[in-house]
Formats: C-alpha cells, sequence, structure tokens
C-alpha cells in the first residue's frame, strides 16, 4: 500500500513536472507569437491630380464633399486639399516646386491617379523593426516626418502587391 | 393725423412685399442649392493582386490586419478578399475566369495596384441623375448589383482626375 501511493506520488510528481515544462513553451510560444504593434485605420488615400483646383471642385461641387483649402507644404513639395469621408479621407496631391516627389509620377500618369494609401500603426519604431525582419523593405530607413507632422514610413511597393503603403503613426 | 396713418399704412404694406418676395427668392434659391443626395463614407478601396494568397498572408500575416475568407463571385469575374481597418476596408481582387473585367487591369499592372475606391451615396439614382446633369460620365448607364449585392454606378475615370470611382448604394 505504501509502495503503491509512493508510486503515485511520484507519477503525479513527473505528470505535473511535464505539464509545467509545456506550460513554459505555450507561454513562450505566446510571447514570440504576441503583436508587438498594431495596424489602426486608413489614415487617407492619396490622389495625384494635374489640377487642384479642379479637382477641389469635383469633390466639393460635383459629389458635395466636405473639402478643406489649398495647404501648400514646400518642405513636402506638395499641394494638399483634404476630401473628409467617415472616418478616413482622401488627400489630393499637387506638385509644389521642381523636386517634388510626386512630379515623375504624374508625367507617367498625366490625368492623375490613384498613388498610395496610408494605414495608421500605434507604434512605427517596433512596426519598422518587424517589417524589416519580415523581409519588406522600407523607402526610408528612418521614420521620417510625414505631411501631417507625424512619423511616416513608405514600403517598397514591389512588397506591397504594386501598391504604395505609408505608415503612419496615429 | 389720418393722412399721416395711411401713408405708415402703405409705406408698411409696400415693406411687407418686398419682404415677402425676398423671403419667396431666398426660398428658391435654397430649394436650388439643397443637396438631393449625399456623399457618405469611403465603402472600400479595391487593390488587385496577381497573387490572392501572397496578398492576403501580407495584410494578415505581416501587417496584422483582420482579414476575411475568399469569396469567388463568378457573375462579377473576380475573386475577393476584405481587409477590415477602421470603418472602411481594403478589398483585395484576383481575376475569375476569362471574361474577368480586371484581366486587362493585372495585364498592364504585372505586379497589381491599385484599382478603384468606392464611396457610399444615399440614393442612387438622384445621384445619378445629378451627375450626368454635370457632365460627369458614367460606366453604366443603369444602376447595378455590385459585388456586395448592393446598386452600384462606376464614374468614367477620365472625369476623375484619372480615378475609376464607384458609388455604392448604402
Amino acid at each position: 500500500m505504501y509502495r503503491v501511493t509512493l508510486q503515485k506520488t511520484v507519477n503525479l510528481l513527473i505528470k505535473n513536472a511535464k505539464c509545467e515544462a509545456k506550460m513554459l513553451h505555450l507561454s513562450g510560444m505566446k510571447l514570440t507569437k504576441s503583436k508587438v504593434w498594431s495596424l489602426g485605420k486608413i489614415n487617407h488615400i492619396a490622389l495625384v491630380t494635374p489640377n487642384l483646383n479642379k479637382s477641389t471642385a469635383l469633390y466639393r461641387d460635383v459629389l458635395g464633399g466636405k473639402v478643406s483649402d489649398q495647404q501648400p507644404l514646400p518642405e513636402h513639395g506638395v499641394t494638399t486639399v483634404f476630401v473628409e469621408l467617415g472616418d478616413t479621407k482622401i488627400e489630393l496631391l499637387h506638385p509644389l516646386g521642381e523636386k517634388s516627389p510626386i512630379r515623375s509620377f504624374l508625367e507617367k500618369n498625366k490625368s492623375g491617379g490613384m498613388h498610395h494609401i496610408c494605414i495608421e500603426v500605434d507604434d512605427i519604431q517596433r512596426a519598422m523593426e518587424d517589417l524589416k525582419a519580415k523581409n519588406i523593405r522600407l523607402l526610408n530607413e528612418k521614420a521620417k516626418i510625414g505631411a501631417h507632422g507625424k512619423p511616416v514610413v513608405f514600403l517598397h511597393p514591389k512588397d506591397c502587391d504594386g501598391v504604395l503603403v505609408e505608415l503612419e503613426e496615429a
């Protein structure tokens, strides 16, 4: 009777140790898999236009949207107009200055077109580290201050199905 | 005293008539200017991809987005996957069948790209009449039932700064 109880105790100890080891393993996996950054809403869809007044009139007068004033941003080489639509917006972009980063886009797409989408993230540093580790090429090595005064990074279109994706820290 | 009062009464009548005429004019202007349909939120941004599994993995596993199952829509010639982002979504599209309407887009843009934006409206019939009157060309003469089972119309990209705009009755 005593031996049986001892055996049972030993078995129980082994079982318990195995269980704890498994728990530790699972907990480690959870830590590895847990998200260190999160994707938020779409901040804006950027459209490049050859005629900012005409596009502003389209979204304001023809479609009846709520449209901002024109905002020249010489340090970014663009003039912007925002169209508010639900919790996101369309950003109309027109080149400003000779070195505008969207000038070549407009040369290739003379009528204008869809330029990029911008998705919010809660932590851009962690997002950038994580994406680099997942072999997504970043167009800027360090987060830079974007047109809205917040840190942004652009992802390589070739790693995002031909789409230029901007991440902005919300 | 009597004549003065009469004059005052006549003046008052004239003033009143002028005021009423002005009111009528303003009310007419208001009626002319009042909106008969309204623009709502962005329903989705459609991206065409050459590899739906790879794109789904990008938005789900790499970017950590909330992604739907693949939905084949043979009557629309596409397979779709939705990525929920705030109150809007990205719609990943891949051609389904030989007559898919997005096949030519993929031939021109082999890596994929941004295809269209879809904005909600409250009354598609009125929106279509109004837009036609404002010289915006519609790609379908009558509203048709779109991929989400709701009436839609596509606006000519040449009238929308090179961007294909879909309106969907919410």
